[in-house]
C-alpha cells in the first residue's frame, strides 16, 4: 500500500500559478485525500430516513425559516414560489429539494500546488484543521490569547502534516490584529506559507470579497472565475435563522463559484430538540433551505451539506463532545446528505477537555472514527481542537494529525490480492514458526502497517530512562521539530509582491476596528 | 431510553444460589448487556470472505495444525477422519466447519445473581475487564507487581461499574500468592465480592477442575451440569499450535459444558503474516480447528470464536494497539464468525502507552468503537488495560468503564417514535428560539443524553479553581469513591463457608510453588 507520495507526482491541470508552483515546490511529504474503500455505517433505516425527510419538509412548509435584514433574499424566495411574510420564509413541500438539485455532487477545490487539489464528495474525505479558537495552548506557554504569530505557526504545522489535506481557515483568531483587518493577514499566511487549499473569510461580505480578490492574485482571475479555489464556512444561526452577514458572505462566494459549507451550528437541547431524530430533522430543514438559497443566487454554485452538532451537559449547560448522540447525528446526517446528492461536512477531533489528556483523546477518537464511517467528505477541526473549540492546542494538533493516519489506512480496506492473502508465508512458516524472517514479511514490512510519528511503543525501562514522557511531552517535541524543519513552499515573486501589496493597501485604507 | 435498571427487576430463572442471591442482593446500579440496534460494519466483500474461507481450508488441509504432547487428541482427530502424522493434524476440506456446526450460536452464561446473566452471541455485546497483567499502576503508588489485594480491588471496581456486565478472570496476576494456588483466591474473590458472571482458570487442567468444583458449590452441582456458568480463555499458540496444557483446560470445560473462548493470540508480523487477509486466514484456520476439537470432546459444548490481534512495530518489535490493521482484522473476523454461526470475542481497551494518557485513550477508543461495530459478542479487556497488557491500571479502569456507556448508547440506535421525532418541540420553539425550556426538553432531558460519571465539562475558570485536574486525577478520585462505597453482594453463609473451606483444603494439600 502506498498512501504517501513525495516528489515527482504529475501535474493534473491547474492555472499558471499552479504550473509555476510545480516547478519550484519544496518537496515535503504529503498524502492524497482519502478515497474510501470501505462501506459507510448506515444507522438509520429506510423508514427512519423517510420520516425525517417528510418532517423536514413539514418544518419548511409549516414553520419556515427566517431571513432577517435581507430584503433581497426575501424577494428571491418570493420569486421562487415561497410564502414570505415578514422575515419568515415558508417553502412548499419539495421546493427546497428541487432547488438543491443544481448543486454539484462533487467539488474539486484547487490548490496553488495542483498535487494538493482535493475532491470533496463521493467516497472522498478531505481533512482540514481546527477553525475559530480565540485562545491557544502549548506546554511551553500555557493558555493565552492567540496572535498572528500563533496563526502562522499553525499554518506551518498544517503544511508539514502529511495526513492533512487542507490548510483550513481561521486556525486560531489572531487577536492582536484589528478585527476588520485580520482576514487579510490570515489569507496571506495560508497563501504564502502553505500550498494546500484554504478557506475564505465569512465575517463580512466585504471580507469574502477580499478573499476572492486575493485568490485571483494567487491563481489568476480567469482561473478563479472558472474553478473553485475556496471553501467557506457559512454557519446557520440555529434554529432556522439565516443571519444576514453570513448570507452576505454566501452571496459573494456563490456568485464567484466558490464553495459554501452550509452548516447548522447546533448544541442539542439548546439550539435543537434533545432527540437525535428531532435534531436531524432540523439539520436537514436548515441545510435544504441554505443550499436552496445558494442555488437561487447562482444555480450550480458549489455547496456542502454541513452538520456541526454537539449535545449539552444538562447539569452545567456546557456543550459535550465525542458523545454517542453526536455520533448518531453525524452518521444519520451523512445518510441524508447522500440521499440529497451533496458533499457532506461533519465531525472533527472534538473534545471538551481543557488539556490534551485522556478525556480529549477519547472524545476526539470517538468523533474521528465516526466521521470516517459517516461518509464525511470534508472534516473541519480534524486536528488541534481543544476545550470545546475555545483553544487551538499545539500539542493536540500534532497528536490528532498523527491519528489521521489511522483513518487513511482503515479507509483503504483489505487487500485480498495474492500478496495480501500471504499463502506463501503461511506455507513457509508453518505451525510453531515465526513470521518475522520469512520472505513475505521481508518484502512487505516497510509498508505493511501504519506507523505513528509520535506515539511510544518502547519497552518500559527504555521509556523510563528517556524521561517517562507522556503524550503531551512527546507532542511538544514534535511541534518544535516540525516548526524547526518547516520550509515555505516557493511562490512566484511577482505574486508574492502583489499579495503583500494588496494586504498593505487594504489595511491602510481604513482605521483599525476591534469590534 | 432506559439503559440502566436498579432494584426490583424480576428473576429470570436460575439455581438455588441464584434465588437466595436475589432475596438478599445489594441494590447497586447495573446495566444489562448490550443488544445492538445498529448494523455491523462489514468491510470484507463476499468475494474477500470466500477467498479467506477457501484459504483457511487449504491451510488446514495442506499445512495442518500441531497438537503436541496430546496423544488422546491425536486419536480423536484420527477417528474423526483427519490425516495425523506425528503431532501434525491435517483436516480434509470442510471437516472442521462441519464439526463446528454442533457448537451453539448463542450462550447464556449464568451469574449467581440471575439479573446479571448474559447472553453471548447474536446482537449482544458483553463487556468484561482486563485479563492477565502482572503489574498494576495507580496515581497513588505508581507501577508495581500486582497482589491479591489489588485483585480484590479490581473485582470490587467491576462490581461497582454500571456499564460492565462481567467480572472477568485474571483481572491482574496476584503475584504474592503461589502460582499453583492463586487460581483458588482469584475464583473466591469473583464468587464472593461480585455477583456478575466470571471466568475459569486455564493455566492447568487441575485448576480448571477446581473452577468447576467451586462453581458447583456456588450454583449447585446440578445447575452447573445443566448450564454454562463460566467462560474461559483458551489461547492458541499461534501459528497453528495447540498447547497441551491449554487443551487440557479446554477438555475439562468442554466436558463440563462450560464455555471456551478459542482465541488465536497474534502479534501480526510475528505470529501471523504481515497482511490483514493473511492474518484472517490463519485466525479462521486456528479457530476452526480449536472449536472443532471442542466438539470432538463433547458435541454441543459452548465455544466462542476468539481473535486477539495486534500488529508489530517493525522498528522495535513491540506490539502496537489501536491501529488500523488491528481494526480491519477485528472487523473481518467478525464477519467470518457470523458466517460460521459462532459467538465472537475480540477488541478491548487496548493500548501500548505506559500511562493512562492521550495515547492510551486514542488507542483504546479506536479499539472500543471498532469492537462495537465488528459485532463482537464478548469483549475482554474492555477496561483497565495498560502498557500492552503488562499493567492493570486503576485509573484507566474507571476511565474506560465510563466510555463503555458511550457504546451502550450508540448501540441503542435512533428512536424515530413520535417522541423521538420531536415535531412538537420544533413547532413550539420556531426560528430563533431556544429549546432548553420547551415542554419536550423538560420531559426528556433526564434520559436524552449519555452522561459521563468522570469527564469534565465545567467552564475553564471553575475547572482551574478546582485544581486544573486532568483525566487521571479525576479518575483517581473516582477509584477512591467507588472502593469507599463498595458493598459486597450478600451470599448464603453456608455457601460462603463451603467456598472458604474448599480453598483452605486445596491450599493445605500441596506446598507452594512459584513456577
Amino acid at each position: 500500500m502506498d498512501d504517501t507520495a513525495g516528489a515527482g507526482r504529475r501535474v493534473r491541470g491547474g492555472g499558471g500559478a499552479a504550473r509555476r508552483a510545480e516547478r519550484t515546490a519544496v518537496r515535503s511529504e504529503f498524502t492524497r485525500y482519502i478515497e474510501r474503500n470501505i462501506p459507510n455505517l448506515d444507522i438509520l433505516t429506510e423508514e427512519g430516513l423517510a420520516i425525517i425527510e417528510a418532517n423536514a419538509d413539514t418544518v419548511l412548509e409549516e414553520i419556515g425559516v427566517n431571513f432577517p435584514d435581507n430584503p433581497a433574499a426575501l424577494a428571491l424566495w418570493r420569486a421562487a414560489g415561497a410564502d414570505v411574510r415578514g422575515d419568515r420564509v415558508r417553502l412548499p413541500r419539495g421546493l427546497a429539494r428541487s432547488l438543491c438539485a443544481t448543486a454539484p455532487a462533487t467539488i474539486t477545490q484547487h490548490a496553488r500546488n495542483p498535487d494538493r487539489n482535493v475532491v470533496i464528495g463521493g467516497k472522498g474525505l478531505v481533512l482540514a484543521p481546527v477553525y475559530g479558537p480565540p485562545f491557544v495552548r502549548d506546554r511551553d506557554g500555557g493558555r493565552r490569547y492567540a496572535t498572528i504569530a500563533d496563526f502562522r505557526n499553525f499554518v506551518k504545522l498544517g503544511q508539514m502534516s502529511k495526513w492533512l489535506h487542507h490548510s483550513g481557515g481561521t486556525v486560531c483568531e489572531p487577536t492582536d490584529v484589528a478585527v476588520n483587518k485580520r482576514h487579510l493577514d490570515m489569507l496571506h499566511a495560508h497563501m504564502t506559507l502553505s500550498d494546500k487549499p484554504y478557506m475564505g473569510s465569512v465575517t463580512e461580505p466585504a471580507r469574502a470579497a477580499d478573499s476572492v480578490e486575493m485568490s485571483k492574485i494567487l491563481f489568476g482571475a480567469d482561473f478563479v472565475d472558472q474553478n473553485t479555489v475556496m471553501t467557506s464556512l457559512i454557519n446557520i444561526n440555529s434554529p432556522l435563522t439565516f443571519d444576514a452577514t453570513m448570507m452576505g458572505a454566501l452571496e459573494v462566494y456563490a456568485r464567484a463559484g466558490q464553495a459554501c459549507i452550509i452548516s447548522p451550528f447546533i448544541v442539542g437541547g439548546a439550539m435543537a430538540p434533545v432527540t437525535v431524530a428531532g435534531t436531524l430533522t432540523q439539520v436537514l430543514a436548515e441545510v435544504l433551505a441554505g443550499v436552496a438559497y445558494s442555488q437561487l443566487i447562482r444555480p450550480g454554485a458549489p455547496a456542502i451539506f454541513g452538520a456541526f452538532v454537539t449535545s449539552i451537559d444538562m447539569n452545567s449547560g456546557a456543550p459535550t463532545f465525542g458523545t454517542p448522540e453526536a455520533a448518531q447525528i453525524t452518521l444519520g446526517a451523512g445518510q441524508l446528505a447522500r440521499r440529497l446528492g451533496l458533499p457532506y461536512r461533519s465531525a472533527g477531533a472534538f473534545c471538551g477537555s481543557k488539556l490534551p489528556d485522556a478525556q480529549a483523546a477519547y472524545e476526539s477518537a470517538n468523533s474521528l472514527n465516526i466521521g470516517l464511517l459517516a461518509g464525511v467528505n470534508f472534516m473541519l477541526h480534524a486536528c488541534g481542537w481543544l476545550e470545546g473549540g475555545l483553544v487551538s492546542s499545539y500539542e493536540k494538533y500534532v497528536m490528532d494529525a498523527d491519528q489521521l493516519g489511522v483513518l487513511h489506512r482503515l479507509a483503504a480496506g483489505v487487500d485480498v490480492s495474492d500478496n495480501g492473502q500471504a499463502m506463501a508465508a503461511l506455507r513457509e512458516v508453518g505451525p510453531g514458526g515465526h513470521f518475522l524472517g520469512c520472505d513475505h514479511t521481508q518484502a512487505n514490512f516497510k509498508t505493511a502497517f501504519w506507523r505513528t510519528d509520535l506515539l511510544d511503543y518502547k519497552p518500559f525501562e527504555t521509556w523510563e530512562e528517556e524521561g517517562a514522557r507522556d503524550t503531551v511531552a512527546l507532542a511538544q517535541a514534535r511541534v518544535h521539530k516540525m516548526l524547526g524543519e518547516y520550509q515555505a513552499p516557493d511562490l512566484d515573486p511577482g505574486i508574492a509582491e502583489a499579495l503583500a501589496d494588496y494586504v498593505a493597501r487594504k489595511k491602510a485604507a481604513v482605521p483599525d476596528a476591534f469590534l
